[in-house]
């Protein structure tokens, strides 16, 4: 007989995702890795919700991100929208609760984000951010240690082992220096057309570059090429870049702090026990144009460069200026966890783990129930997870859904094992098995699993 | 000077919340225990994403949720919602992955739900739900476990200390009590209308209800009676209920299968090592009476009841049956993470955290900046997480911030003490000050610091 009800369709939305376990378990991992460096260094978490008023969220960040921005009309006639990124919820989060809060204030939060953009290839329309800001203070101390979380978070990357992840580095700009560079110069006042020329530089090469600053910025030929010359900066060990920013900036004063900041920053993560070549100077990054005003990171995986940055971020005066008075100096980077989960999966360094816990008590024989559940009462109680099968099926189709969900040990107790206070303890990646008393409440096999461990 | 633009009010949304860190770190520490918890017994964790196309969330729970349901219209003009529950997209994720993934499979999913309620105390709009569930089974073993796991969970949840809780109760019925007495009644036709009566027992009284069931259900009176004793069967010792119970019931296959189930529960969760007065047979409690078919929890705490339950459940006989023919029985339970929050913030069992960490490095010494980092990061490295003011103010406006983020220790180093390679811990809850050796990569701070944890 057909059922009466026509089946409805299981589907996810495009550019939306479903995350199974042997997903999850990982991410999970990570996740868990990423908020431990956070706090180890004085972050804390917070959350904010994931509808904002629309006048919260519009026009604040481009054209792009108002169009992409799902927004509606709720049950009480509110316009409201769901959240495309974390800094303009955190900028309305300070405004609010910044009084009672106090600065410096230091805030980590990682949580899903929504745009309705085209999807592609690692572009999802739900993605995951983690975002770490130090605000009201501009103490290079901040710029400094924004530095060491990229660097302790993308150490901790490697989610096969414990072991330091090394092959990543973290570039380094101020946007000081070209605005010092322009203030020498005296084009100050021409930095939109400048910088809206260098924006085509991958594109339309340096001479055109050239040309438009001498017919939109109204520069010399000698300036526009001086611009340039700064501008595209990095290949060069950074003593070197110090040296030639020196000798070009010498004389402006936002140059100069520019210069002294990114040696304080250099310095320090050598102090604090970072390989020196982790860090490069690279004056060609310049992203969040108008948003940043000091210090700039960006984070590239070696054997990925491509995928792009997975950690950027930088220094800004003011946060949150649409909604107080107030004025937030601040510092943060964003990971984008989507991006570099795509790029450790390239990798390989994504240990596959379908099941949470690596034993298995089969249930072997039916009268035997709670004595399977009483011994998995007992390791828990000792630290040890562990699943109890719950239908006495054939043992070998129970082992065969260990193997599936990676199970590593099954325990197998039947009638005579039981009699004997003995289990079969198999391990079914290595396929040997050896018996271990259950005796004294299973002291021995606690025993066992804790050295496994 | 004005500043030119108007600025927006920061609010949040009626019935929305942020989270500060004083509320936010008890937050993620109760949901560690709870996912701790989930992990031990083999659930794995999975995502689902926050919008669903609206015909797979319209119609699957009640009116109610219909109307309270977020819906719009997306940018590719599908109907979307967000979702109101975890339930509805577990079972399109079920029917969607159950192939690939198999059965028995055993998730959780701690996640926010979003409904446009009428807000009250402790009712939000924006909240978030812990759901664990084990389909593609009927086994008793599940019906235990899944009582464990409520225990373990609520063992759990004093948040100042590690200590075991016990004031709570987890009330346990089955619908095929109720059932199996209306088919020994000849009434199992009219459960529905049975059901209906009982359920305004509260409001209108015993003999008004009885009067309904004569009119509605066609029952006797000596049926209704019959009814109302058994579903009103509460307050007496397990033992007492099950026998009362097996008396009545006795001929009934529905009610003799509900009575075997909920004994075997009663003795395994005994050999598991749980106090028996912890699960209390109660016939009167009937949650969700459309969804479930076999035994329904309820959990209370003892000293705060009248907030309701705060994790409940029950087994149902299929799970995605709008979504797929696969038949997929189970049983699961939902913890509200908001409302037990809220319980535990009256009942006072929240410690109150405002910092991550439990150290500072006051920023005391200008000159001394990298040699603050340097001490940090060698802290930080040996697990010790640890705090660098920025901005090197006055020590006493530094120690006014340690007071009020809840800092344990300051760690402060001048010049002289640097000098000697010594610093001075301050315990700014106890008043009390030493002096620690921070020579030989501060060997003798890690330890002193070890020794506290």
């Amino acid at each position: 007989m057909e059922s009466k009800k026509k089946l409805i369709e299981p589907r996810t939305l495009k550019g939306f995702r479903d995350f199974t376990p042997d997903m999850m378990i990982p991410r999970e991992r990570l996740i868990e890795r990423i908020s431990k460096v956070y706090r180890n260094y004085g972050f804390s978490p917070i959350d904010t919700p994931v509808l904002e008023y629309l006048e919260i969220l519009s026009g604040k960040g481009s054209d792009e991100t108002d169009k992409q921005l799902y927004q509606f009309q709720d049950h009480g006639g509110r316009e409201v929208g769901l959240r495309f990124d974390l800094t303009v919820p955190f900028a309305r989060f300070a405004a609010q609760h910044i009084g009672e809060l106090g600065t410096p204030f230091k805030r980590y939060h990682l949580a899903k984000v929504w745009r309705g953009e085209n999807t592609q290839a690692g572009r999802y329309r739900e993605f995951m951010q983690c975002d770490f800001d130090t605000i009201g203070t501009t103490s290079v101390i901040s710029d400094i240690e924004t530095a060491l979380v990229i660097n302790d978070i993308l150490e901790k990357i490697d989610l096969r082992s414990e072991a330091t992840f090394t092959r990543f580095k973290i570039r380094l700009n101020s946007r000081k220096i070209l605005n010092g560079l322009l203030e020498k110069l005296g084009l100050l006042d021409q930095t939109t057309q400048v910088l809206r020329a260098l924006d085509k530089l991958g594109k339309i090469g340096r001479d055109a570059v050239i040309e438009e600053m001498i017919t939109t910025a109204s520069s010399t030929n000698d300036q526009a090429n001086a611009i340039l010359d700064v501008a595209t900066l990095s290949g060069q060990p950074n003593s070197e870049i110090l040296t030639q920013l020196e000798k070009t900036l010498a004389g402006s004063v936002l140059g100069e702090e520019g210069i002294a900041t990114l040696r304080q920053i250099l310095e320090a993560v050598v102090v604090a026990g970072i390989p020196e070549e982790r860090f490069v100077l690279d004056v060609s990054i310049a992203r969040g144009l108008d948003y940043y005003t000091g210090t700039i990171f960006e984070t590239f995986l070696d054997d990925i460069p491509q995928i792009g940055s997975v950690c950027s971020g930088g220094r800004y005066d003011n946060l949150a200026e649409l909604y107080t008075k107030q004025k937030l100096p601040g510092i943060g980077a964003s990971l984008g966890l989507d991006r570099l989960f795509a790029g450790l999966e390239e990798l390989q360094m994504v240990e596959k783990v379908v099941s949470p816990v690596k034993i298995l008590i089969p249930f072997f024989d039916e009268s035997l129930g709670n004595e399977y559940l009483k011994l998995a009462a007992i390791l828990r109680r000792n630290g040890i997870g562990v699943e109890v099968y719950p239908d006495a099926k054939k043992l070998g189709q129970q082992l065969k859904y260990a193997d599936k969900k990676g199970f590593v040990f099954a325990i197998v107790i039947g009638s005579s094992e039981f009699e004997k206070q003995m289990a079969q303890v198999k391990n079914l990646k290595e396929g040997i098995q050896r018996e271990v008393s259950i005796a004294n409440q299973a002291e021995e096999l606690i025993h066992f699993f804790q050295q496994e461990n």
